[in-house]
């Protein structure tokens, strides 16, 4: 089927069922027939991504470019990866591979430009904060980005790997608290820059959608743009071929 | 990563969802690296399998073959069909392929007789119904199968198709009702016998767990035994060897 979306998923199982379930659930579609195509690669072996990046853990990138390459022989056009900490490897994932990939810091950093706010708040790993993967966009566009202190940062890490080891509900509580402290601070609206965290506040965010910025739904907003496109473009040929 | 589960799933792609987040949420598992490893084809064009059946529409066969063989190229040693009506092909799609497929239906069957109830309700799809996919299963164990009458069956049908087209509010209050028309009848338990169902009566099978038996949590469990049996032999060749 054209348009085949490639999604290079594991990091973590709960994280990539968040994302399809936000596919089939954000495109209008009448029947089966209509959905969107995607292949998804959840095998979860792939190394910690924080570990990797903060303690020598094993690096991920060996695992992360065979999976990709399963992918793309199965003909995905386009790959998409629901995890934010795995786009520190991004230039290398994107050489490995000759098809798109939409990268989440970029679309969830398009959604935070329309909010017109000026204090984004930040809820991430360890490892995407130490590499600054938002703060140095967001502060490039002039705007205030406030993120937990020491002593919070590690509670946002337990609710992480609580949600990841099974235990929605002490997560839920945790994430909760830091969310309420960020905005204490002066937060305008907060980006879940880890794509366990819109699993965890799932309640939250259904209850206030305007709170947050979510990672895992900006980037699959932005794969049914890039499939639109594909499509009309696949339309174009055919109506000047036909 | 050794016993990689294939999902030939998009039939439909909510009843995928649902599948995986089964796995997801069945599996005990503390970080990442322990969840089961995936490969999911949620590619939606196949054709409608009632259709096929009952309409003469175009066979869902040659495609879903081809998506078939895309796990298997990708490394799947177990493949899971999330559709029962799409059960209806199983011979073939197993002779188009070389590694093991479970079959919904068998996987179903194990839990109905687990229960040691005589009197089985049974909600599916028409092409399921005519084929007698579950009927002749059930009453081959001298069990009695009690099926919606052909009204009745008009609403399951309209509610599964509701669902397809992301109706699910409508689509479930339909469905109530046509579940409690089958305990009227005398039904003890009832077979969720079409991966849409357990998702359109999420709610219910939450809240009555007892009073129904759903493919896809089957499938799942069944799923969940094969990886684990796989990973012993492997850790039996490991321990002889090393």
């Amino acid at each position: 089927m054209k348009g085949l979306i490639g999604v290079l998923g594991g990091m973590g199982p709960a994280a990539t069922v968040d994302l399809f379930n936000k596919f089939v659930t954000y495109t209008v579609a009448n029947k089966d027939q209509e959905h969107i195509p995607l292949i998804i690669s959840s095998i979860p072996d792939i190394p910690d991504r924080t570990e990797a990046l903060l303690n020598h853990g094993k690096s991920p990138l060996p695992l992360m470019t065979d999976y990709l390459k399963k992918l793309e022989n199965a003909g995905a056009e386009c790959i998409v990866i629901p995890c934010n900490t795995a786009h520190f490897w991004f230039n290398e994932l994107k050489e490995a591979c000759h098809v798109d990939i939409l990268n989440i810091v970029e679309t969830t950093m398009n959604e935070v430009l329309a909010t017109k706010k000026k204090n984004i708040g930040l809820l991430a790993t360890n490892a995407t904060m130490s590499m600054g993967l938002y703060q140095k966009n967001i502060e490039s566009k002039h705007l205030n980005c406030i993120t937990p202190d020491k002593a919070s940062q590690e509670q946002v890490m337990k609710s992480i790997y609580l949600l990841k080891s099974g235990n929605k509900k002490m997560a839920e509580r945790i994430m909760k608290e830091q969310a309420n402290l960020l905005f204490q601070k002066g937060a305008e609206v907060i980006v879940l820059g880890c794509t366990e965290v819109p699993v965890i506040l799932e309640n939250e965010t259904r209850e206030y959608p305007d709170k947050y910025i979510d990672s895992t739904s900006s980037l699959v907003r932005a794969s049914i743009h890039w499939y639109e496109n594909r499509m009309d473009k696949q339309n174009l040929i055919i109506n000047k071929n036909g």
